[in-house]
């Protein structure tokens, strides 16, 4: 089973990496862009097939690990999806 | 208008990072993770609104900013959607 955590920036959050990005799209020539914000994908491939059953047990597990390693729940959003 | 650029390490690429995470998440007890892969997504809003008429030329733009800036071709592969 194949689960997806995409982890970004919050709003009220500055994102400098996405504000150099930014910048560098306008000097290559692509202007027009408002705003770029970056974030992580995390794909997780699990060893076995979860059964529907425990899907809602699994989806708190991915939130856990979310919670503890694969986001800053204090300056970065997360989101589930598998 | 918003676009999303999903950038992801290739298949054949080793990814340490995702690799880092898988054990650190074995660490902490979330056994039964195969493998895991990071990317990164990059959110572009623009200024304007895009006309239906003008979304070919808009991916093609885009896919161009991801060849030059947002991706590196060799080692990862990058899916535009909007």
């Amino acid at each position: 089973m194949k689960a997806t955590v995409y982890v970004r920036p919050k709003k009220e959050v500055l994102d400098p990496q996405g504000d150099a990005v930014r910048k560098a799209l306008e000097k290559l020539g692509f202007g027009g862009v408002a705003q770029v914000r970056i974030g992580k994908v995390v794909e997780i491939e699990f060893a076995e097939n979860i059964p529907a059953s425990e899907q809602n047990a699994m989806r708190a597990k991915l939130e856990q690990m979310s919670d503890t390693l694969l986001a800053n729940p204090v300056m970065e959003d997360y989101e589930v999806t598998f």
